[in-house]
């Protein structure tokens, strides 16, 4: 007899309706009555478990109720409809069989753990209910971003992780290297290291991106990125994952539109394909969770200036704790008020003062404000970042002299502007940001499998 | 009027027949006549370039006329109809307007060059036909991967790409570090290093991605790979992508019948979905391409255990240069007979000698052999390398000691096997290999957009 997996056997559940079945899986949950016993059975296809019920008609029953907890189980019998409301069916057993049983010392109990104690057990927490969740919409929400890109022509480019850039700005980066550092004793000669320089891992496929945008016209990135940026707080991790879209013959306003539309679309996307993680994310990590997705789908974001935005922010009466500074950047209390409470529904800041911005981006007739643009959503603030580029090759290179930028080792990037250039635009959003944001969990070390930073690098 | 691409135009051609269009792209080629002019247009969201009329009823003819190859360009025009037979459809231009000129010093010109120069110029190639086909592939087969295993209830795990393990066997690693190496004087001290201890880059997603499987039953990785082994051949790259599959409750026989089946459908749908390209790279870059991919399709893998492989070499009466002896590896040559004259299909060997693979691999029955399977094709060989897992706990360490394995870094990993173990299996297949199956390209530098290779890390 053939095995079935739980999401298949629930999603086709009324053919297999009084049918004999073959399930596996872990047991979640174990209670044994005098002549009853019941199993939370799950494989982890799909959210919720499978209810397992047996009684003294099984020979083996007392053996059968001694099984424990986690250990992974093969379940013959009948698939019924269950006369408990928690679920809508459940499984009459014929037999049991252990194949794996779980030791005593399983640190996984069924009771609620902290997630500082989670992360110590990062190899088996994908087991608990908060990381079944998170990391099925982790894995949605990427297919969603796939499937948002490829449907409307755009190439998915690999760029590289190992860069012998050290320009792209964004912070500190690690060093690669092929030399074991245990051996080595003098200074260390890059001529014959692997690559014959100096290289990092990148923090950015942007530039890449540019250049693949100039013969694809549309494309997006989906890899990761790295920071050597030692800060222990919620949101930065060593290691995490970036979407950077590209497009040629696009400006600033066009790139909102897009950024929006794509927003909402992975929403939706979540939404539909993970509704039982996210009423489980709404109800115990978030609550109105799903309300706050809902809002985003249900209004066009706000456009406004930065300099607007500085405005409102200075007019708005609140006694900030950093004061809202014109030419100056937003603090994450701006944001929130910005979007939670001024215009309630992400807002889009645009043009924004050229110093406190980056040397790609396209300088605006006024001089002093740049073609950039922020996303910023309800209960995350920025969401995020992109500019029109800098399509100019003299500008480019003038904005690089003012900025420090190397030009000899960009020079490739910069004659992406003799070659045909065009208006082109792009954003980056960090894949993380956005879990934070989808699922509600504040920790960006609760949305990554095997998360990367100060000091810490397990499993 | 908004601009379209050349896509989305010529996908719905007829609802344009005759109408007012506006397009953009870069001049891919130019003839000029006395009273006419012919522009090959592309945009690079499809293959074929769209070729613009215009003549000598445009005011400015002469200037048109003088502008170069590779320049952007805006058309405002009339979709009509081609007399041609080159094209079903083509533009009679209203207006040409030059969006950025392309330099007289363009290193891309309107020839066939040699894939060493285009590799030196790796920020302008994916502009020549031969990667805009390849590209394209490489982005829809990865989107066939992602779609293959989400609809079939995968969970797409990021697996880690910065290790602070360094036996998960598979060559030479590059190290990782936050310390700048141009001022380390003295012996270097991890314990002050970004992680506190010595990093590398992954060369396997797999012990993570079983971790998953207890959880989640099916999942697979995509992520990016590393290898710093200093070879300079056409089939090594010291970053390159993986795709690890693995799957609880499968054993062997199932994984083989995935391997097939995903191979089937990625294949299917890059010739579904790449027609013009896959067409292009059977005319110029390996004739008979979309045959030998249809071989695959209409034929199973034949499945053979190594034993029997090795027979069928020895009987086979050819004079390979590597000998064939029991108990060791196949060459390609090896592979090569095996996929295109004996079965003339894929095939997978099975139940290899422990002694040459991995200490994760199942242990048969016959103490000799080893759970594991090589799914080899005609034209590329070993496309694939899988296995079931050892799931026995004390099984697992023994093979561990004997192979000297670090049973403490990989506590966790044996673990698993403590805490509800089952049956699994799963594999991993090199992306860039199957490119150079899917595209006939014959050097792994041609399939990466900006590869690393010893000596080169450009762009």
């Amino acid at each position: 007899m053939k095995m079935i997996y739980l999401k298949d056997l629930l999603e086709d559940a009324e053919k297999y309706l009084e049918q004999e079945i073959l399930i596996r899986g872990w047991i979640r949950n174990h209670r044994k009555q005098k002549e009853f016993g019941f199993i939370n059975l799950s494989d982890g296809t799909c959210f919720k478990p499978l209810q397992i019920v047996y009684d003294k008609e099984l020979e083996d029953f007392d053996d059968i109720t001694s099984i424990n907890f986690g250990s992974a189980i093969e379940v013959r019998g009948t698939l019924i409809k269950s006369v408990g409301k928690e679920q809508a069916y459940e499984v009459k057993a014929k037999e049991i069989i252990v194949l794996g049983e779980c030791s005593e010392t399983y640190p996984l109990q069924p009771k609620r753990h902290s997630q500082e104690f989670l992360r110590e057990i990062g190899y088996l927490r994908p087991r608990a209910n908060l990381f079944q969740a998170v990391f099925r919409v982790r894995s949605l929400a990427a297919m969603a971003i796939h499937t948002y890109f490829q449907e409307r022509g755009y190439i998915y480019l690999h760029a590289p992780l190992i860069t012998g850039s050290d320009c792209e700005g964004a912070g500190e980066m690690f060093q690669v290297t092929s030399f074991d550092l245990d051996q080595l004793k003098e200074k260390i000669d890059y001529s014959k290291d692997f690559f014959g320089k100096k290289t990092s891992l990148t923090v950015s496929g942007q530039l890449q991106g540019e250049a693949f945008a100039m013969a694809f016209s549309k494309i997006y990135t989906f890899g990761p990125t790295f920071r050597a940026e030692n800060s222990n707080t919620k949101t930065h991790a060593a290691e995490f994952w970036m979407i950077e879209p590209e497009i040629a013959f696009c400006d600033l306003e066009q790139l909102m539109d897009i950024e929006e539309d794509m927003l909402k679309y992975i929403v939706t996307y979540v939404l539909e394909h993970a509704k039982d993680e996210m009423e489980f994310l709404d109800q115990f990590v978030e609550k109105g969770l799903i309300e706050k997705l809902h809002i985003v789908l249900g209004h066009k974001a706000a456009r406004i200036t930065h300099k607007e935005a500085i405005d409102i922010l200075q007019k708005s009466g609140k006694d900030f704790e950093f004061k809202p500074v014109q030419g100056e950047d937003l603090a994450k209390e701006h944001e929130k008020y910005l979007t939670e409470e001024y215009f309630k529904s992400p807002v889009c800041v645009y043009d924004w003062p050229k110093d406190i911005k980056a040397f790609y981006m396209k300088l605006n007739p006024d001089q002093e404000t740049v073609a950039a643009v922020d996303l910023l959503v309800p209960g995350s603030g920025e969401l995020m970042g992109g500019s029109q580029r800098e399509e100019d090759y003299d500008k480019l290179l003038k904005r690089m002299e003012e900025l420090g930028v190397s030009e000899e080792e960009l020079d490739w990037y910069c004659n992406l502007r003799k070659y045909g250039t065009c208006i082109h635009s792009g954003f980056g959003m960090g894949f993380e940001r956005l879990l934070i944001y989808l699922t509600g969990v504040d920790n960006i070390r609760d949305v990554i499998p095997f998360p990367r930073t100060p000091g810490n690098c397990e499993f």
